[in-house]
């Protein structure tokens, strides 16, 4: 089962091409993580926006210019490990690739940002429900109509994940969420969705749309989609980002991402 | 009562000289910071170095190069608005000054970092004593052996503070700290100096000296002096950081602080 591989090992998978999906379920337990790669003009600028807008854009590692072995998973090679991603040109997006390689040289700086799939786990232990996984589905995203503080070239609305919850479930969510700090934390806002500028819940703007049953309220986190957005807002050379839900996976366990 | 100001009221009395000195108890239940300038040249690296090390080096504020008014704090000038600041060229100490206007300019990049004002007051509230602040001294503060993850040019040695309490109060002093996490949070160590090489208890390297009772254990916490050896640690044309004890004064409550 590939839930019980460890980071490791799934990366190895990765790596030499026998595996080309989704990180979503894979490797449980591990940390995945959102990686955006820019040149190294532009990197301070990009994390200064990630240190001012923290709930969205959680940094969990940033190597220097040419490094490719984050710290939170030796051995890792961050420009052959993830299934899947997407290069960027001038704001624009050119392709989706397996390896970049070709891409990556030593003028380039890599970012790893916390993913919503550490308290996912975390919430399924509590014995609360994730929609998304019942229903074999990408999480629901949305655009919203709050902006993140901007920082040099770089700005971004707010995107938001969304889980629909009792409200009694809502609330041992915040308890649980909480902890995660570095992977988003609490929910950023609860019920209705207009209130954050998001028209039809039906429609996510990313991820797919999920049932919301009588008596359950939407709940939304910020989520890792803003480090996107905002890496491609501005007209930079090039951007590398992970293609959604292929993520990076670290050694690191979701429990040593908590604060409590 | 200088403890009965608010943030903006002490920093209106530092601005026009009416108060020159340590800022320790004042204006108290608002958010203190450790300040450092520096080039933009080097800030991407420090701001590395500072999220790579986040227990010493926790980020409240960074503003773009020849920004002067943090977002923590409007209305204020982080050239003029800290009783004392400390001038350094090529690493090392030049002097100290009331007023940076003619080292800052266009280049110059200010990052606010947390301090353990906002803890020790949370502390206070729970009825935990307080060494330090019961003989009206600065908190002992001393060099481990521990290494900080180094970033491009920037290395340093774990500096922390140190707080006697009996075991029982150390306890609930983890618990009361935790909450602070961008303030440094929990202690890093408790008990035998030595383990983190501390050679003498009874002379810190920085601050003052406090009296250790029977039954007490020394309890460490990360200590933001870490990041004034770390920018002093490459030899920049120019940094200029806070006087120890002399610092900035933020509109933010402790409280707003906290992750719970």
């Amino acid at each position: 089962m590939s839930e019980n591989l460890t980071g490791a090992q799934l990366r190895e998978q990765i790596r030499s091409g026998k595996w080309r999906g989704q990180t979503s379920g894979a490797a449980k337990g591990f940390v995945q993580a959102n990686l955006v790669m820019m040149p190294r003009e532009a990197a301070f600028d990009f994390l200064m926006f990630c240190v001012r807008n923290p709930k969205p854009c959680p940094v969990l590692d940033v190597l220097e210019a040419g490094e490719t072995e984050p710290s939170i998973a030796p051995g890792a090679d961050l420009r052959t490990d993830l299934p899947r991603y997407r290069v960027f040109r001038h704001g624009k997006f050119e392709k989706e690739v397996t390896d970049v390689q070709e891409y990556f040289d030593g003028n380039t700086v890599s970012f790893l940002l916390g993913c919503s799939f550490s308290f996912e786990n975390a919430m399924l232990a509590k014995g609360l429900p994730v929609r998304n996984i019942e229903e074999g589905k990408n999480v629901s995203m949305y655009v919203t109509n709050r902006k993140c503080r901007p920082a040099g070239p770089f700005s971004a609305p707010l995107v938001v994940s969304m889980r629909p919850l009792t409200p009694a479930d809502a609330v041992t969510a915040v308890q649980v969420t909480t902890r995660f700090h570095v992977t988003h934390g609490a929910p950023v806002h609860m019920g209705d969705p207009a209130a954050i500028g998001i028209d039809d819940i039906g429609r996510p703007e990313f991820g797919d749309p999920v049932e919301i049953r009588e008596g359950e309220i939407p709940v939304f986190w910020a989520c890792g989609v803003t480090s996107q957005l905002a890496a491609t807002s501005a007209p930079l050379p090039l951007v590398i980002t992970h293609s959604p839900g292929h993520m990076f996976v670290s050694d690191l366990t979701d429990e040593q991402m908590t604060i409590l």
